[in-house]
């Protein structure tokens, strides 16, 4: 499908890319790049790229490049990139957030090299490229937000995406970065929030260790990696900060629920959410 | 261990009591009830007990009775069995809130009739009779709450736990109510308010339809069955709200962190969180 394709970041996400390239057999040979030199040690001899590059002159060679760095770092890298890519390379970023880093780099994009914006719904708690499963993106959705009108370079992109088995969604940026802080960002957040407040508690009071089931979900993905996490937090701050009021609103309307003793309320809104629950499983 | 245990109340609690029981042996009989036929029947059918029940005064023969119905029924079960249950018979609760339960029951205990109040810490998002399995207590925690010194009964109550496989912890009932606030009923509050949001953005919007992996580990426990939480919400409503007013205050202050630009504040926070939760997982 490519001649070659380069990685820049060697995560979980970079790492398993390679695995899922190399599988499918989508490219002659994979090129990585991490800034920490044991990422790309530890990418080379788990086999999740080919070759290693010592600095971005390498992805001259590339047909297709993916940069799979923290988002704060993503527009950055990009742009770098752009000066040594030759013509008619396809770039894709695959960051949590679209609209900023797209503002970024919009006025930059080089004649001849096709930047694609993409964000494919993939991952665990888990980080680096030891953490690197090339099933991670199986069945998953990967979205593209297409920067203009839909070309060949965003139908090469959807191909490619098909071919690691993902199902594809077309979507403007900035819906997406509004959507996703309500249904990923969000969720992030208010777990985070639980654990440090159970954590705040315990610090003076052991009996808070007795986590019980419901804490035990949200712990998950209290573990992922801050330096991303924070980055997506602070690059979406906009939307992440409504998505946070509107979610204090809604719990202080189940609060006046409970406090009003509003039992046949609060039983048919439990109810309700239950039976979304259901319809979301199938 | 026991001639003939009671089980009032034969849904995912009461139903795998009666199986733990009876593959470790503790009884020579198991006697179940429920006012809900369906459930009696599949009781039966699924040998979760060994003889149904249609009124309380089976329970005359019972040595050991346990009652897990919805919590704000379980202190009126409770005072409806002292009229029929005989001398030296012990009697456990084993709802997720003990005060005010214990406040409902305490100056009507028969003499010679042992109450203890318990709330074993196992349960799936699951329910009903047909949920029930014999391993739901297998390393989990069993708190006792004694109304007042530890006795005779209190130690036979341990050893059944024991012998079901669960690790015995005893604690105050004010206690409890207060801390399993904070490590049960409030994540399952903020994930029911979770999947309400995203019902309620979702119903205008398809887009919102796009649930992450974030969102998926809320909705387990937002399935859970709205009785037995709206009981618990209103049972244990003073602990509560205090917890739901902490969550929103420390989740003003991650908001506070976010809107100020404050990275290295955010970051110091989240690797904090994810540090307390590897120490959690050992």
């Amino acid at each position: 499908m490519f001649n070659a394709i380069g990685i820049i970041g060697l995560g979980l996400i970079g790492g398993s890319l390679g695995l899922a390239i190399k599988h499918n057999k989508l490219s002659k040979v994979v090129i990585g790049f991490d800034t920490n030199k044991e990422n790309l040690n530890d990418a080379l001899k788990l086999e999740l790229i080919d070759i290693g590059a010592n600095s971005y002159k390498s992805f001259s060679i590339c047909d297709f490049v993916i940069v799979s760095v923290p988002p704060s770092q993503t527009a950055k890298v990009i742009l770098d990139l752009f000066d040594v890519l030759r013509e008619n390379t396809i770039i894709i970023d695959v960051a949590s957030v679209k609209e900023p880093i797209i503002a970024d780099i919009k006025s930059s994009i080089p004649k001849g090299i096709s930047y694609i914006p993409t964000h494919p719904i993939a991952g665990t708690e888990n980080f680096g490229p030891k953490s690197a499963f090339r099933q991670l993106f199986d069945d998953k959705y990967f979205i593209i937000t297409p920067i203009n009108e839909i070309t060949f370079a965003e139908k090469k992109v959807e191909e490619f995406a098909k071919k690691i088995n993902m199902k594809v969604k077309y979507m403007d940026a900035k819906r997406h970065d509004e959507v996703f802080a309500y249904v990923s960002h969000l969720p992030h957040i208010i777990a985070y929030n639980l654990v440090n407040l159970i954590w705040n508690k315990k610090e003076n009071d052991e009996a808070y260790s007795f986590v019980g089931g419901g804490f035990k979900d949200f712990t998950r993905i209290a573990k992922s990696n801050e330096k991303m996490w924070s980055d997506i937090f602070f690059l979406n701050k906009k939307n992440i900060l409504s998505a946070i009021n509107d979610y204090i609103e809604n719990l202080l309307v189940l609060k006046t629920i409970i406090e009003n003793n509003d039992k046949e309320k609060l039983l048919e809104t439990l109810k309700n959410i239950r039976l979304f629950k259901e319809h979301l499983d199938g």
